[in-house]
């Protein structure tokens, strides 16, 4: 399999920690791509016309996004179970709790192309300070989950690893650790695991 | 249940389709719910941090995000494998194709945010022709699937014609319909099913 990939995105960190946790990454082929908003990049449009990270390109030609399901494809892959439970009220609970971390990670970035990406004099203040209460709203919620800082590894705490690797890589200077204490400790915690340390984007 | 509901979003659309289509409607109280880029909604926000429409919140309480997992949800309350294919190659062929077409219809809330939202002289050309593009080059690639348009009512069907009908909605003049003949048949014969045409948005 192959996995089209940069360090720098949150999307494809997640699924790079899944796979290692799965203990499939010995089979990911990563291929080193580069996307940006408002640049064309016509032959990676051509597999993913979304031009977004990651996609997976399966043995067999099929191309599979996005990244959730790609973690899914991959936990399938290795048993079923795993990173996300196989039935019942959980799951219901995981696959929820990991689309808000989906979106609040898709507001990051919309910030960060608000606040650094677009052209000068063209920003929106009040598109950006939404998209950030969405994100910091949504670290407020995850702060007082204490089952979900807790519990044994899976594909909600993965993501919210993601999340707050990417808030470090990119808003350096948001002051979530202080901010959220019970987050700070849990993602200290997460840094023992070889998975999760090997994953962290490098100094933007 | 509730869902929160506008009759002008794509995804509360995709819910309410495959609501009536898994025969859980009458069970489903739809509450009117408005969201706006760059607005408070800090009431919604409680529930949802990400301000976006559809949640679905069920009868324990547990809310359940985003559109995709409510209708897999939906779709296990009725028994399974319904709208998503319950196992094999089919199972992740229908879900990431699904994923598709979700980007493209983010990308095209972000080409209505970008022309039609965001204050005039702050706009900025080359963002909104990249997202429109992944729109325009995702219906390119259904327009050639001849087994998805043909098949069957499942989950991709459902959101391809949740992209049609917005794009008709909001971009009534760009055109689809004439370049992509095939998706135009397609969107004409999915009329004719009673749950496609009550959830077409109202006049803009």
């Amino acid at each position: 399999m192959k996995l089209t990939y940069s360090p720098a995105s949150p999307f494809a960190r997640k699924v790079r920690i899944a796979a290692i946790e799965l203990g499939l990454i010995d089979r990911i082929e990563f291929v080193p791509t580069a996307v940006a908003p408002a640049k064309p990049n016509d032959d990676y449009a051509l597999i993913n016309p979304l031009k977004k990270l990651p996609v997976l390109i399966a043995d067999n030609g099929d191309v599979i996004l996005d990244s959730f399901v790609i973690v899914e494809y991959l936990d399938d892959l290795a048993g079923g179970g795993k990173l996300i439970p196989a039935s019942g009220a959980a799951r219901w609970q995981v696959k929820s709790d990991h689309s808000l971390l989906q979106g609040m990670l898709d507001s990051m970035l919309l910030c960060r192309y608000e606040r650094m990406v677009r052209p000068e004099g063209l920003q929106w203040q009040a598109w950006s300070d939404d998209h950030w209460n969405r994100a910091w709203n949504g670290m407020a919620r995850f702060e007082k989950q204490a089952d979900v800082l807790s519990r044994p590894l899976d594909i909600v705490q993965i993501a919210l690893v993601c999340v707050l690797g990417y808030a470090d890589f990119r808003f350096a200077d948001c002051g979530w650790h202080k901010a959220y204490p019970n987050l700070d400790a849990f993602h200290d915690r997460m840094l023992g695991r070889p998975s999760i340390k090997i994953s962290v984007p490098p100094p933007a």
